[in-house]
């Protein structure tokens, strides 16, 4: 490793806290970063995410591979007890030298998430590691965008969601390189399959091929299929994944944009963003009006 | 009304065309705003929320209010089917002239639903709509942001969904005001109510008192008890809503932000802002260099 755990562990606290340090430091290892493969883990609350992210880390540590782990998770008061349930699974790893386990949430003070992702993933390929899972929670946009932007995508649902099955229609399934019908001993899998087949089937253009693979990961079957399934997208990625990142780097940058521009604030006058949030929330300013102020404290601060 | 259809129409259309002209007029309009009553619904997906609209829609037109409905859409090409069935119900008001019905859709170029769904409800409040209705299809952040910050927050759910629900866990269930338990006729509904309960008392701080209403949307049965719960609402709103407001318009000034150093750098030079992200995406620029070569070109740049 070029960055020992200790070290990185550090550097992503730094980054965290937003030191311009940290910043300084990401910056130098952005040379070394760009060669571990990236894969996204997504899909319905429930349908066992976490635990085809633990079957695939036992999978490639069995084949020597390096294998870091970003799980971005939904900050709730409410998202205690089976979330945590699954992840605590997870933690079996942590004491492997071979993977690196890190979290992000997503209710920070002003999200923020694809930045946050960015950051930890970055840092996690210059350190190495051959593969860099990332897994989510939540299915919002930007949930997608960061999923969506790895160089394959796997979209997890189980048998007998019913009409529920619409969930992962939404702008999640148009992302997916694999789909994975987990828990397929239940009743139903095939039926659930089937109803894929059909859904991908109905796809304007028809893009490209999305496979579709049983797993019960619990018990780690069907888990060699869903690995090969991955690996025949490091073929077919190319241009679909430049295409991606391109989705990913706006979202990083509109964030970095508003980080920016809120720092600026801070340093420009009483109260700072806030002051001017707490006058667009009472109404007393319309926020078109509050933007160009912010954007004048931009121009007239320093630089950094 | 102080703007007719028409122009309100327009006026929408110029907001997201992003014309400066919009923007004047509606900075006009904003001190007639503050004075609808907000509700928002959001939910489940298939837990049929457009339904529970559709019937407030009704019950409200039946006292004589007007009522105006913002859609935010997820749009994808797997959005079709079962979503517009549920809308094309609702499409039975558009020739009721005291209902106004417009969608937001929430993959645009550069996301910015907090911004347009903001603008409509702004633009539909200073109409003189007696309530505006905020509906969202997906459960990310921008969305539960959105919705949370209306005067009465109702999260609509339906019987069976089991383990799934945790899905309406994750960052909804702590901004509900009031929970919806439709399709209250399906067996399993006395037991949803239950787990419901279960779930509010395990909040933390137990903030607020949360009502849980059954539903049969489609047949109109308990629509009266929750437009019940929804009043009680106007009551214990208050700071509560100052706060959540405070959500919203730190998600809308970080999208205008954006759209502004966007707009400057498409003014700077050639290729403008998509340029950037192509470097980013190509790993030949590190995201917080290219950001800095953005702020330059604010300070630099014409101020609108």
């Amino acid at each position: 490793m070029k960055l020992s755990f200790r070290d990185a562990a550090r550097l992503m606290r730094d980054l965290d806290d937003r030191l311009p340090a940290g910043v300084e430091r990401l910056q130098a290892l952005y040379p070394d970063a760009g060669r571990a493969f990236l894969i996204g883990v997504t899909g319905n609350p429930g349908a066992g995410k976490s635990t085809v992210v633990d079957a695939l880390i036992t999978h490639y540590r069995a084949l020597g591979k390096t294998v870091g782990v970003v799980c971005i998770d939904p900050t709730s008061p409410f998202s205690g007890g089976a979330i945590l349930g699954d992840r605590i699974r997870m933690q079996r790893h942590a004491t492997d030298d071979g993977v690196f386990i890190r979290s992000v949430a997503t209710r920070g003070h002003l999200g923020g998430l694809s930045r946050s992702t960015a950051d930890i993933v970055t840092v996690m390929d210059a350190m190495g590691f051959d593969i860099v899972l990332v897994e989510t929670v939540g299915v919002g946009q930007a949930e997608v965008d960061v999923v969506g932007a790895t160089h394959a995508c796997v979209v997890v649902t189980v048998p007998g969601l019913g009409d529920d099955i619409q969930a992962i229609k939404a702008g999640i399934l148009e992302i997916a390189d694999v789909l994975v019908v987990n828990k397929a001993d239940r009743e139903g899998a095939d039926r659930t399959v089937r109803d894929l087949t059909y859904m991908l089937d109905l796809r304007a253009g028809k893009a490209r091929e999305v496979e579709i693979v049983k797993t019960v990961a619990v018990r780690g079957d069907g888990i060699a299929d869903l690995a090969g399934a991955i690996d025949r997208c490091r073929a077919k990625a190319g241009d679909l994944v430049i295409e991606r990142r391109g989705m990913w780097a706006r979202a990083q940058l509109g964030e970095l944009i508003r980080d920016r521009v809120v720092a600026a604030a801070e340093a420009s006058w009483p109260g700072g963003f806030e002051a001017l949030v707490a006058e667009v929330a009472g109404r007393r300013l319309d926020p078109y009006a509050a933007v160009e102020r912010l954007l004048a404290a931009v121009s007239a601060g320093p630089s950094r």
